[in-house]
C-alpha cells in the first residue's frame, strides 16, 4: 500500500439491482413502477427553457416542498427533500445517529442500513424478525441510539400496522425513530399521522416507486420542524444544491396530479393481487404483500435456480444470497403483459426444470 | 434540550449566495455563466421521453463519464461524476481525509472547505496567503492529512501556475492533493496534465461555470483509477444513484458541443477584460483574474457600502464579511448589458455615495 492510500476510507458498498441495457428484458428486479410518470412531467420537460439551467437551483427546493406540504397537509417546515430516499436516509443517519449506543433495525430489511452504519461509524444491532418475518416489538424496548423500520419492509413486503410502530415509539422517547415508507402507497395507513404526536419520528418516502420517477431521484422526509431543520443544516454542510431545477419542477408536477397517482397505484395493486393467484397455482408461497413486489419461495425448486433460469430468459427478478432469505425471490410487479411473460415462462419451466 | 436531541449532529452550514426571485435583478453574485447551455441541452430536454423516468438511472453514469473521457483524453476509470462539484468535493473529503494529521488549505479560499472538515470531523490548518493573496508554497512542505487548493482560487480569482501546484505535489507524496478547478476554463492550463505522473492528485471541475449548467448539478473528478474507485465505493455507500437520467443526458450533450463551450468561455473572458478597464477607471483595484469574476476593492468607498447600494438597486454582487477580504467585492462577469448596468450605476453613485 502506498503512503497516500492509508487515509482512504474503507467501505463495503451497497450493491444496487442490475440495470440491464437490453430493451427486450422483463425487468422485475428493482421495484420500479411499470407505468410512466404523470403526464405533467412530460409537459414540464417539453416546455422547459434550458437557459434557466445557467442559474443555480433554489437551494431549499421550495416549489417541491410546498407542493408536498399541500398534498400531505403539512407545513413546509415539516418537509425535507433529497436526491432519492437513499440520499434522504444517508443524511438522516449522518444527522441523527450520533450516539455510542447502537441503533436498531431488523436483521432482514433494506440492506443499505448497515452500509450507512459502516460509512458513518454508527454502531448497530439487528434484532431478528420472527419466523413469519414480522417485527418482534419487544426487541425495541431498550436503550438505543436510534431505530429504523422499513414499513412495508424490504425485501419481505410485509406491512406492519401503525399500532406496532406507535407501540415502539411509546417505548422510545429518547432516540430518533425513522420509518422508511418507500412502499407505503401500495400498503395501508402511513405513520405520517403520528408525526404531530411523536416529535422524534421521521417518516421517509420516495418518488421512485408509487410516483414512477426512480430516474429523477426524488425522496423526502416528514417530521417535526426541529428534525427537518437539523437535516437541512447537514445538507447545507454537504451540498447546498442537491436537487436540480428539472427535478424540482417535474417533482412538483407529479405531486400536483393526484388522480393519476391514485390510478397507477391501483393498477399495480390489482396486478399484484392477480399475480398472487398465479404464483399460488405455480406452487409459490409468500407473505401478504403491502408493496409493489412479492417475496416468494417455491415448494420444490430452489430460488437461486429459478432466478438463474429467468435471467437466462431475459426476465430479471432479485435474489439475495443471504441467511434466511436465500430461498426467496423478490418479484417486482410489472405491467399485466410483463407478468404474463413471467408466468408463461414459469408454467413451462417449473414442470421441466432440467430440460 | 429533549433526550432525542442530544444525538443530533452539530454543524455550521455553508451559506450559499442569494438566489433572488425577482427577474429584473442583475445577478452577479454566484459566478454563474450569463449564457445559456449548449443548444444540444435544450434538444435533449425537448425530446426526452418521460416514461424513461420510471426506471432507475445508470448508477455509474457511463454515458456522461464516457463523454468526459473522450473530451479530456482519459480512460473512463479516471473519471468520477457527482451532483455538482460540491457533491464531488464532499465525497472526496469523506473518502480521502481520514487521518489524525490536519489537512491544509489557504486561509482565504472556498469557504465550504472548513464546513466539510467540521461535518466529517477532519482536523485542518489554514496557512495564510501572502499579502498579494498568493500561495506560499513552503507552507505545504510538511506532514499533513491532505491538501486542497482551489485554482483559480475563490474569492480572490488568482490563478497559480501549474508549476506551483507541481512543486507542492513534489513535496507531498504521502497524502492526497485535491485541486479544485471550478474556474479553470477561464484561466490557463489545468493540472489535469499532472494526473498521470502524480497518482495522489485529484482534479475536480464543474459544469456550473464554464458549461452554464449550475441548475443541473454536475461536477466531476479526474485522477488515477485507485482514487476514482475509492470515490465510487464511498458514493455507492451513500447513494447508489446520485445523478438523474436527465442530468446524465444533458451533461453528455453539453460536453459534445466543444465549439459552443469554447465560444461562451471566450465571450466571458472578453467581457472580463473590458470590465477590468472600466473598474480601473472607477477607482477599483483587483488581482489579475483567472476566473469568471473580479475581486475588487475601491480606493475610497468601503466594499460593504458599495455592496449595499448595489443591492438596493437590484444589482447583486457577493460580499464576504471576513478578515482580510472585508473590503472586497466579488463581481461575477455577466453579459455586456448586465455589466453596463453595473458600471452605469457605479459611475453615478461613486461620485455621490451620500446622495
Amino acid at each position: 500500500m502506498k503512503a497516500w492510500e492509508k487515509n482512504i476510507r474503507k467501505v463495503v458498498p451497497y450493491v444496487p439491482g442490475e440495470q440491464p441495457g437490453n430493451k427486450n428484458v422483463v425487468k422485475l428486479n428493482t421495484n420500479e413502477n411499470p407505468y410512466p410518470p404523470a403526464p405533467g412531467v412530460q409537459k414540464v420537460l417539453q416546455e422547459f427553457d434550458a437557459s434557466r439551467l445557467r442559474l443555480y437551483p433554489d437551494p431549499s427546493g421550495t416549489l417541491l416542498v410546498e407542493e408536498l406540504a399541500r398534498f400531505y397537509h403539512l407545513d413546509k417546515e415539516q418537509i425535507f427533500v433529497g436526491v432519492g430516499s437513499d440520499d434522504v436516509l444517508a443524511m438522516a443517519f449522518m444527522t441523527f445517529f450520533n450516539s455510542d449506543q447502537p441503533i436498531l433495525f431488523p436483521n432482514i430489511t433494506y440492506s443499505f442500513y448497515p452500509v450507512w452504519c459502516n460509512l458513518f461509524s454508527i454502531p448497530y444491532e439487528t434484532p431478528a424478525l420472527d419466523p413469519n418475518f414480522c417485527i418482534v416489538r419487544e426487541d425495541y424496548y431498550r436503550e438505543n441510539g436510534g431505530i429504523v423500520i422499513a414499513n412495508p419492509n424490504a425485501p419481505t413486503s410485509i406491512y406492519e400496522e401503525v399500532s406496532v410502530i406507535e407501540d415502539i415509539l411509546r417505548h422510545n422517547s429518547s432516540s430518533i425513530i425513522i420509518v422508511d415508507e418507500a412502499y407505503i402507497d401500495f400498503a395501508g395507513t402511513s405513520c405520517l399521522e403520528l408525526i404531530n404526536r411523536y416529535e422524534n419520528l421521521l417518516v421517509v418516502q420516495t418518488f421512485s416507486k408509487s410516483r414512477s420517477m426512480a430516474g429523477m431521484r426524488i425522496g423526502f422526509a416528514m417530521g417535526n420542524p426541529v428534525l427537518i431543520q437539523a437535516l437541512n443544516e447537514v445538507k447545507y454542510s454537504f451540498n447546498s444544491y442537491t436537487m436540480d431545477t428539472v427535478s424540482l419542477l417535474t417533482g412538483a408536477a407529479a405531486v400536483r396530479d393526484e388522480e393519476y397517482f391514485r390510478s397507477i397505484v391501483q393498477k399495480v395493486i390489482l396486478t399484484r393481487e392477480q399475480a398472487k393467484e398465479q404464483l399460488k397455482e405455480l406452487g409459490f408461497s409468500f407473505p401478504v404483500s403491502g408493496a409493489n413486489f412479492i417475496f416468494a419461495t417455491h415448494e420444490r425448486i430452489p430460488a437461486k435456480r429459478i432466478y438463474e433460469a429467468l435471467r437466462e430468459n431475459d426476465i430479471y427478478v432479485r435474489y439475495f444470497n443471504m441467511p434466511r432469505i436465500d430461498n426467496y425471490l423478490r418479484i417486482s410487479i410489472g405491467t399485466d403483459e410483463e407478468m404474463d411473460r413471467l408466468f408463461t415462462f414459469l408454467r413451462k419451466w417449473l414442470n421441466h426444470p432440467n430440460a
